[in-house]
């Protein structure tokens, strides 16, 4: 069975290093795909009716009691209601809500010189395809980032745990826009050891 | 010797359940002081030039490597760039990065009915007072707040390990403008096993 047929819904594209968007409607399920197995995928949410309503890990974490979604919780907005709730993850279950997307002051910290893709960018870019301007860049659920916190509270970046074709799923829970950035970071390894932002997958249903 | 000689500087008010703002210039010392012991402090940061850049917990922790900052650790803006450092702590070390700062929806979702002072409404009329509207509420640095992560990512609210008259010193980085809220939340006892929202306060030097 491949991953289509899975999934229940047409195949689309997150190209490397890009972003995409979509209006979802509540009830809807989201699947997102890590094709490649190692790529981590940015993704926010906004209330389709007002995007200053959005997902929001800072509350999220507060109500799930948790600083990792796992199957049957709920991301929640900054008025604290439902988003989106996992309901099925084939990945390994680790997920990052703690590092903010990476931003062209990241690649100019990491010493890029010139233009380099952000997840900051491919946001802004996506609401923009949409007509939404002066949205926030909220802290996003880093899809397959591998975070971990040590007892001492220490943070980590790590490559993921995923593997090619696994996926989580997320159910809408109001009329949603959503945006999934393909992370181009490439100078450090959270999109695998070899550094190379790939391709993933998502379909709605 | 007192507080006030200690810290070096006028001893200034929090009031229990209220927000207070002050400039503060680059290179100078802010002390906040746990007068009680078990009082948090949600506290933000915005360059005093552009209010659209301010501290970021998700952008700090990144550089950081920390959920939670140690004397020596600087706090990032949402453009990477330095805005205050820990240099002295003799509250125990405990803060938190990951929760949100309360609001009404917090205290609907407890049960609370009619008004509740919030730290998130602290913020914006602490901002309103200088004339800055239209600021995000960033997710605050929460100081004295004890919210402990598992081994398994786990979170759970706590009282402070803070004691009365101890103290945190942040070196600003920066012009910045900074807001301090002593948290009114009564209802969980983030405050204290006793949910009696006290007072705090702090000098500039």
């Amino acid at each position: 069975m491949g991953i289509e047929e899975r999934t229940k819904g047409e195949l689309r594209l997150i190209p490397a290093r890009k972003g995409v968007t979509e209006r979802v409607k509540a009830g809807q399920t989201v699947t997102v795909i890590n094709t490649h197995g190692s790529q981590v995928v940015d993704s926010w949410a906004f209330n389709a009716e007002d995007p200053s309503e959005f997902m929001s890990m800072e509350h999220s974490r507060g109500a799930m009691l948790r600083v990792n979604p796992r199957v049957g919780d709920t991301l929640r907005s900054n008025r604290r209601r439902p988003m989106l709730t996992l309901t099925e993850d084939t990945s390994g279950g680790i997920h990052d809500t703690l590092i903010a997307a990476c931003d062209r002051y990241r690649y100019e910290q990491l010493g890029h010189v010139g233009h380099h893709d952000s997840c900051t960018d491919n946001l802004a870019q996506a609401l923009a395809s949409l007509g939404v301007t002066g949205a926030e860049t909220p802290s996003p659920l880093n899809l397959f980032m591998n975070i971990p916190v040590g007892a001492d509270g220490s943070v980590s970046f790590q490559p993921p745990v995923s593997t090619p074709g696994s996926h989580v799923r997320l159910r809408a829970e109001m009329d949603l826009i959503v945006v999934f950035s393909a992370c181009p970071q490439d100078l450090v390894p959270v999109n695998g050891a070899d550094c190379i932002p790939q391709d993933a997958h998502y379909t709605i249903a």
